[in-house]
């Protein structure tokens, strides 16, 4: 993919993200690129294919939303980029999986055709997102990559639902490589006091890992909350990982 | 390595390939580069140091071919860069160890001569492979490395034989971190219905990852058919890895 | 942090260093800053953030040394910038803890002031210091990022003690990914005939892996002792890692 780049735009700068997306991990993609993307500047283009669909009939989109580029596949990766409320302002139940939602305003979205010619069964992010990305790095537009959309698949905003006792229900989206154990939980909803109940323990929260004594949770830097066991591994000492499910009470 | 690439050509840009080629690993190396540097650019540097005979009295190598640039220790590993034809156009059952070939027409060789002084015992790719990469990145040319070559160590095509049954017995050579094992056999040698026999099962080739039910063989982005298990590791579900056979009949 | 960066200084060129370094590890981390820095070119600035006192109140530092910046916390990391003897030119026996020395002839040294607004509590290498980071890769001066320090943490130079009996007392500092196990002993301070004791056995020196038959100590290419299993992982075969000893008598 970066050969492909550089050989059809030389002035573009590559930049590696992150190398911590587990294969066909579409949701923790997502979260992870949400959590990155602000930080770019107006006109960065995001690459980001994790694509088990590869080779079927799943669209390919290219996407403009605030001021930045999105490429990859038509699979719920891309929602990283469109506001919460057009994903859904919330989960339910059901955990993260995509469903069609309108194209927001403000967002600008197309389905890209692919070049004319062979290309492989198993690697269109070399084939196919590489030369769109190369393209819109070296000043075509979005409408130049292919027809506009009305409709892509979202995953919900990452915010974990209330249970009928109004405690949350929060999910463990991503372990980072310190074992942190990110969750779904927005800090806005928490209780006055809440206690985090997870493997059998219950855990409180912390400012700052120097302040924790131990397991805590803490307002994590994409500003949910993630459960840390400062100067280890909160996810060796728990034995959690993605999927699991923190509660929280107060 | 790349402090060193910069300081003397500031205006060299650098790519990471991979972080996937194990320890000694010349084989898989040459293997995963002969994939990539096709889609390269003109003039792209390709520095490649898997080198376990680093300090002894192995050749130390500047190839261009392609249109591009390689630079490595004389063990196979630039064989990647050589068209198959020059490097015995299929292996025999012995696998894959480097012989001597003669630099074929079309491509050019020469032999670095390292700058005098002081050099690590354990560490010439950053004591002498990426000096030479640098100069060339700054307009050096391959003579002004050191003395031509009319001879390299390469490894044989990866392309996989046929047994006296008439069989083709392949090999897998390089397992990636979606645990989809990569193998020699090359499609066009396949029989009209072919079966692939590997740790007991019989498997069937499919078109995409979408299509497969399970197991499959699929033509992989490389060109030549790889192992897969969609949303799966085929390299977990098998216990094989590099080295072990996949027999094809048909 | 690369987002960051490059949003605030878009000529900036980013180099990723190394993903070897263990979560917490600031030790090995300014084991291996130390290797590295010296091969960067003038001007050169190193963000290097292990910080497991982040959102504490340790201070975060900026250094100016041999024509080269340093941007991170206080707690001994960026002790690779300064030279050996402002460290305590050998570790004593309790290892390697960071303690206070003064800020040595010839290095410049300021406390970053953050700038005012929220940041995160978890994540200062986003949030403050690669911000630092792009302000001086976009021209500004040390003294535009805080008032000058006279004194910082610093971890005791690389360099083994010697036991009351004369023999070296030796530490592995780090394990690389050959499973090469790298000590803090300086070949100057070998006798004549080293033996080298480890996990029970006695290892001699070889010059280079070619020559050494079996495990050996090499003189590795930051100019310290390691120990190397030839085509093998010396980590492995030895069960030994990162605080464990080795003994040189001769």
């Amino acid at each position: 993919m970066k050969g492909v780049i550089l050989a059809r735009c030389p002035s573009c700068r590559l930049v590696d993200l992150t190398h911590e997306v587990p294969p066909q991990g579409i949701v923790q993609a997502a979260f992870l690129l949400e959590a990155a993307w602000p930080f770019f500047g107006a006109g960065s283009i995001h690459l980001a294919v994790v694509d088990p669909g590869v080779g079927t009939a799943r669209r390919r989109l290219a996407l403009a939303a605030g001021g930045q580029y999105f490429v990859g596949p038509d699979n719920g990766l891309l929602s990283a980029a469109l506001p919460p409320a057009a994903r859904g302002a919330r989960r339910t139940g059901e955990g993260y999986s995509p469903r069609p939602v309108p194209v927001p305003p403000g967002v600008e979205c197309v389905e890209i055709e692919p070049d004319p010619g062979p290309r492989s069964a198993t690697f269109e992010g070399r084939d196919v997102f590489a030369p769109a990305a190369a393209r819109l790095a070296c000043g075509a537009s979005l409408a130049d990559l292919g027809p506009p959309l009305q409709e892509v698949l979202a995953l919900p905003a990452f915010r974990a639902p209330r249970a009928a006792d109004s405690a949350i229900e929060g999910l463990i989206v991503h372990a980072d490589r310190f074992g942190n154990l990110l969750t779904d939980i927005d800090p806005a909803d928490l209780p006055p006091r809440p206690v985090f109940r997870l493997a059998g323990r219950d855990v409180s929260l912390a400012a700052t890992y120097g302040e924790a004594a131990g397991l805590a949770a803490i307002v994590s830097s994409n500003g949910r909350i993630e459960i840390a066991l400062p100067n280890g591994s909160a996810a060796a000492l728990t034995g959690l990982g993605p999927g699991d499910v923190v509660r929280v009470e107060g």
